[in-house]
């Protein structure tokens, strides 16, 4: 049994700095790291490319909307070409930085408002595949564990890998319990590592209604956000570890 | 004799609509596109690369400040590392649209104040030329024909297009006249012509004091902005090609 | 009888141009002037500004997104916190060219997607209308005629011009005919003047199913985009004159 | 004796926290607040104005260059036109909220590489303080003490108040010795309170190279970016009291 930790990190901008990336870095396999829309700049996405090469951590695109101010958290309507060509743009900016240190672009996933938006948009969702498609057909996408996204994504003939969220509660139908009703984040580390242990050996887990929703799991969203942050990254991966769960990259998952 | 005949294009951003790209492309081997950050943006550089496809033009990128409201067009201090990333963001943004069309990036020319400041700040160059040669040694660089920049990138292995300006007036020590300065821009196309001829064929042109400037023209920024940016255009490509001279794209000359 | 005629102006970038301000001026009462989020710079504000001032044309605010490249156009969820900060801090940077140039400030109109989404929601309209009352209670909004967000800024004490569309088709309900359906635009200046007229003195107009819709018309909104909205614009302005309606500022309604 | 102390605040955006703005507010009498080009957005120029009237701290506006990115930090090239229609646009768009919590703007004080730079380029002052007088007459304009911006604006028929910085070692001609060399920035609380008293009550400080500096206090720049920095403000405040020296608001000392 295999799974990939993944992580958004390079989320740092000018003097601006957010995430612990050094910490958070030595737990996971895959990084994805903000293009410069919704956060990231250029220096930022060069450091931040370097130190996934130095701890030998794979580099994923974390494209967004082009909305610095709001994080990429807010909603925002864009059209297919739209949304094929804010992706291309992104992914080109970030495998420029992968290119200058020698390594591979593994995988795109959407952030923030995008990721959930793609869910209920087939059009949306449509513009993003197509930009990762026209750029390289072997970069994985990387989206909500068994959502409508990553089955268009794969009639594509796109690479996919389905994400669970390690401290979020799910509704019975597989979506994130939304962020402004309670319960909604999970912050007890030994429930989180129950649950992602639960993803990955039985296939699902307890939604928040206390049904079971059937997940698939490739890889698991963690975060460095802060020290607390980083001490559950470590301790689920730990935990994962003693189960006899190997920790892979995601691109070691597609062989 | 060879030359080849360059442009900026793809310098509208959203309904910003600037310069008649669809018409000077009729004339040019080589287009300089913006790259989303004084100019340009995704639709707009997927829309120029595709055109660039269609009519047989090559494809450079035209990376410039960070700077929409002032058009790129103002100096900025930059650092050495700044230098190298930023235009390594824009190179990649770019190359994505390149890329997803099926062709290949010839040349980078920087835009504006980047490409004036480059004359006077060694350390400016050798940022913005270890970001060309950090993403393939293959891409020419284009700059101020003689001048130190150019140097410096052979020294450092890279390729060189050496540029001269059909419709700018030159200092005897083959800088451009400030556009401030009245007799700045030449005006008349005869004129622009015969100026143009002497580069090519003659190895230079009269100063503005009337002095003979030593010039090396591998390719000449032509123009597409007006109506009449177009006609001089090509009544250049006219004239030159009635000299015997071949319109080439700048690669053809490196063979 | 008397009627308002505005136009959005100042929609100028940097180094791009837009819209014949100078030849629209002539013809409306009421300028809204873009403040630099969706269009428009400090020194496009400043020459708006004194524009208006030289052509005796009441200036209001004319707030929209923080999305230069989208124009504007484009939905975005805000909070109703974000909503009244962001026009604060638009018609606090307009107010600062109104009163360089001694004028005042007579209304605030919000543009593009924003202006449509007040229609249907009610937290993001009371966010706008309280960035207006904190500013300035005097100041008059103006909102899509006899819709919602102008009953709410009546209960709040605000006072609202009706805005109606010359060149736009109806739904029975009131609102516009969305512009991605055709017949949404009419471009016969005579059925436009007609329209317009009837508006104005019959309180409303036949909708796009042929049913009459009630309207209030305080103030037309006419463009100035391209020669042909210009004169268009003016053709509208003399047949309403030849019905003895007058052409006065918002404000003198207000009296 | 009086003096008054600032510090810049408001230097959040959107998602990143900067500054413990809370804290050092406690300890100061002037808040120079960003206004959304070098640093600062709306809500957070919103909350950093009421946190100034809840701590009964005179609120001014702290303008920039249009430089997110490089924090204000960078020199950029502008005309005096751009000079005096940025600095405008960003009063005004501050004065919003100092009116809306009914406050009244009692300064402005440039940032960064702008504050820099007006000292050697004497059309860059006049745009900046033609900006200034435009919108008010009665603000103050604060600069770099005995500098060349002071008089000419006092030649304008502005207020001004001479600035001196506690941390900051001084070259003898009174510019501050850059942070590029070695003791640029003091670290000891008990000098820097020395030189603090030293500037106040003897009208100087020693210089870099152990030469006399003459200098008009009106206004101490402190910091409050991190807890040493706050406690060293605190620190600064409390030894200036011991000296019987009163500590005002600006504006108390133009009376």
């Amino acid at each position: 049994m295999k799974i990939d930790l993944n992580s958004d990190l390079g989320e740092s901008f000018g003097r601006y700095k957010l995430g612990l990336d050094e910490e958070v870095m030595k737990y996971i396999t895959s990084a994805n790291i903000a293009c410069g829309w919704h956060a990231g700049d250029p220096l930022v996405m060069r450091n931040t490319v370097r130190l996934a090469k130095d701890m030998n951590v794979e580099v994923g695109a974390h494209p967004g909307y082009p909305d610095l101010m709001g994080f990429g958290r807010r909603y925002m309507s864009l059209t297919r070409e739209e949304a094929k060509n804010y992706i291309l743009y992104q992914i080109g900016a970030l495998y420029a930085f992968v290119r200058a240190e020698g390594l591979t672009l593994q995988h795109v996933k959407p952030h923030g408002a995008l990721y959930n938006a793609l869910v209920r948009d087939e059009e949306l969702t449509r513009g993003v595949l197509e930009g990762i498609a026209d750029f390289d057909k072997n970069i994985i996408f990387v989206g909500l564990s068994l959502s409508k996204p990553l089955e268009i994504a794969e009639e594509m003939g796109l690479k996919v890998a389905h994400e669970v969220f390690a401290d979020r509660a799910y509704n019975p139908d597989g979506t994130l319990v939304s962020r402004r009703k309670s319960g909604a984040v999970i912050h007890n580390k030994e429930e989180i590592a129950e649950r992602v242990i639960s993803m990955v050996k039985d296939g699902g887990v307890k939604a928040i209604n206390g049904e079971w929703v059937e997940l698939k799991a490739d890889t698991i969203c963690v975060h460095g956000d802060n020290p607390k942050a980083v001490e559950i990254t470590a301790y689920i991966r730990k935990r994962l570890e003693d189960e006899g769960i190997k920790i892979v990259a995601m691109k070691e998952l597609m062989r």
